[in-house]
């Protein structure tokens, strides 16, 4: 057998997004050794058993100089730290991804205490479900056909991008690549602007006396329409505050779509109500998840 | 057998709503006769074909009079000429029952046009899917467990509303009583906000050159929550305008709630955030749909 791709691999936070990443990389045979960190003992001594990890890591400075591939699979809010910690530590072959949702902020991070060692971090966001958590949720096949975007910097080499892009590949997903900018541009309007949305609906529904009332007449649309709604508040509260920029530009652009809207329908503009429902009806009856 | 509830029922409107009616109170043994009118020949052709009717109507006079129940299953808008073509000719026992989606402006029609027999007409709203048109859509078990709004007006006797209800009963639905004001105020909130939101992000995103970038990044999330931006132009055009009081007014406040949001998002208020987040999820995630 030939030798892996990546002989040694460490991941911080070996939840669903890193533990998935390891059994991925186990699967395609691309990897030797498996070390994990993470806060909680019991989840990381889980993860052993599953045959996520080799071994929990005790010693940072130990164990990350000697890694091929460093994955940051942390919350978002943990990242600052965690890349100060294994700074002074970060070997001259090791390369450094991630599995954040946002990137801007992940990537102000990495320019702030990742220092002179910036350029072997690839910021990488896996497109794959968030419902789960925790080791027991990982699995091989989490990024199989999943959109993975890398969000390379200028002072990454070809090289780098191309090793961290051969990991994510080898875990099934498909890369695609956007600046980071680009990056919160495209998933506030897709998908921080709608799930903000869905709560702000139920949130207002909340404040009412005779919200049972309401909910007892709720039907099909509105069971889809909020389903987001039922996410995980700590989470979308934590995604919101670090796309704010991009999330209030998409915010206030649909006020005014809004605004539009509901001039259209005092005024009764009933073709310009029509012409509207016609062309949101177009995108979306044409498009379909890929 | 005994003699059916409804000797003759006449039915304007031979579609998913009006049919399934039809079809339902046949299966029900509840009907004798059943007379269809509508716009086009060939459906009505069809729907005596499937067993839903037994004749298309000719002339509304001689078909009114003697009719136990009307269903007007028109599209809103053409109630109220339908209105003023039937009430000469509604007979002494003769029921009116309707299956619009918006209640004030069925009943504003039926004052202007129903005169002295307004009494005779006990408006509904069947809850039941709206996807699908046509005779072939329809069928006996549309309404079964579904809710059906009786919107009942001062002129209505008990027995009138009682054996309007009856009728919707016999189609397995589950009665709700509301004034026509509640309805209206309830489906604007749960139903007609949430269709007009969905719509408009999509038209929002339809503007813009980058939109096919956007649209494949969009996932699961997204998925839902614009589900019903695919639903009918014409027929979400028509209950918006309908509806068009209660439904600014939700509208307008959805703005305030939105307006709230975008300054908490300004001033990073994380507490706020989480706390609205956190109530809109406790309702979504404890209610299920009946």
């Amino acid at each position: 057998m030939s030798e892996p791709q990546f002989k040694k691999i460490v991941v911080f936070g070996v939840g669903l997004i890193g533990g998935s990443f390891a059994l991925a990389l186990r699967k395609a045979n691309a990897v030797g050794e498996v070390v994990g960190f993470g806060r909680s003992a019991a989840n990381l001594q889980h993860a052993q058993e599953l045959g996520i990890i080799d071994r929990a890591g005790g010693d940072i400075a130990a164990e990350v100089g000697d890694a091929d591939l460093v994955l940051l699979a942390t919350p978002v809010g943990q990242m600052a730290e965690l890349m100060a910690k294994i700074a002074p530590h970060i070997g001259v072959h090791t390369l450094i991804t991630d599995g954040g949702s946002t990137k801007s902020d992940v990537v102000g991070y990495g320019y702030k205490k990742l220092g002179s060692k910036i350029g072997q971090f690839v910021p990488a966001h896996p497109i794959a479900g968030a419902e789960q958590s925790g080791a027991a949720a990982a699995g091989a096949d989490l990024y199989a056909g999943k959109k993975v975007v890398l969000t390379p910097l200028p002072e990454n080499s070809p090289p780098a991008i191309s090793r961290v892009q051969s990991a994510w590949e080898a875990c099934g997903a498909n890369i695609h690549l956007l600046s980071h900018e680009e990056h919160d541009a495209v998933f506030a309007a897709v998908s921080h602007l709608p799930h903000l949305l869905s709560f702000a609906l139920v949130h207002d529904l909340a404040q009412r006396d005779n919200r049972e009332l309401l909910m007892s007449f709720a039907a099909s649309g509105f069971r889809d329409f909020t389903r987001i709604a039922a996410s995980s508040p700590e989470m979308w509260r934590d995604i919101c505050l670090a796309n704010r920029e991009a999330l209030l530009k998409e915010l206030h652009r649909y006020i005014d779509e809004l605004s539009t809207m509901s001039s259209a329908l005092e005024r009764g503009d009933a073709a310009k109500l029509e012409q509207t429902f016609h062309t949101a009806r177009e995108l979306r009856a044409g498009w379909s998840e890929k």
